[in-house]
């Protein structure tokens, strides 16, 4: 069985995830991980705000590892661009459009007011940004543009997040992922091989 | 000077926008406001959610006003799309990243808490793809590849306010503009005139 630490960040992750960071409440976290109220602070002396930056850069790497989990097996980065969006896709429709990505909520509610959780977000972004432009770069992308592609296509993934969660429909992700594949497409295609 | 009322819904509209839904307060509200207490629950009898639901479609009618305000005077859709994304990157820099999308941070919020406000967030999506739609249909793309073409614009739009605002940097609105770009140039060569 996972340690009280490691089911109170779990419980914050999926908390986040769905009801943001300012909307969860300290006693729904200890309740949800089934752990003493005094053991968050225990493990986390400086409260909320200490354990938020844990769980968004441990959520971060976790998701970050799903980069390589679908681009490494994947025949090539057009094939992969699209099982990223379909991925995407596809837990949304199962977990009734709670369950996007564990960073976004945070990052707009905590962007103008806590610079460590700010801090951590963009970290985390960072590190997502290096993963993808890796392997467009193992591709035989030019590293300048290999980050360029993914930037627009996480920019689009988490815009399509928001309008896929509003709107209860993952028609976004499909059209989002339609449009990253083709430019992906083209970028190969116009580079010299 | 605008009366109680509107000082509210644009004191609340402010306060979403840069700390969320769930992370303003209504005392905040009515102090922004220089409004009395009582005031929020003369006009909003059903408190802050009905408040927030008529923010939402405030904001959301105002932002709409944008595209036509950009895309109406320019040239071609083409240069429309830049000015689009290029306008989003210059708010941005001079509210020092707090002044993004009206809607993104309570959509997100709400999405899976709040089912009158989740749907105002999306009627307001869907007002805004209406509208980028007809231009795009107006410069000769056809209505649905039109559609298509504005949710994975305005996705892209609100994912780079999410990466910039974590990151402080516009970088991730000139890709996702330049992307965009791309795109609307080569379905406008590859659409019949």
């Amino acid at each position: 069985m996972a340690s009280t630490k490691d089911r109170i960040v779990d419980a914050s992750a999926e908390l986040f995830r769905r009801n943001g960071y300012t909307g969860t409440g300290v006693k729904q976290i200890v309740a949800m991980a089934g752990a003493p109220f005094g053991s968050l602070y225990h493990f986390f002396p400086g409260g909320k705000e200490q354990l938020g930056e844990e769980v968004i850069r441990w959520s971060g790497a976790m998701y970050g590892q799903l980069i390589g989990a679908i681009f490494d097996p994947a025949p090539d980065v057009v094939t992969a661009v699209h099982d990223f969006f379909a991925g995407a896709a596809e837990t949304l429709r199962e977990t009734d459009y709670a369950d996007a990505c564990p960073i976004a909520t945070v990052a707009l509610e905590v962007a103008s007011t806590s610079e460590p959780l700010r801090q951590a977000t963009a970290d985390v972004f960072e590190s997502w940004i290096a993963g993808g432009s890796e392997r467009f770069e193992a591709a035989g992308i030019p590293p300048a543009r290999a980050r360029e592609l993914t930037i627009a296509m996480l920019a689009s993934l988490e815009g399509a997040f928001v309008l896929c969660r509003a709107m209860r429909t993952t028609v976004p992700l499909e059209v989002a992922g339609g449009t990253m594949v083709g430019v992906v497409r083209d970028e190969l295609e116009s580079t010299p091989s």
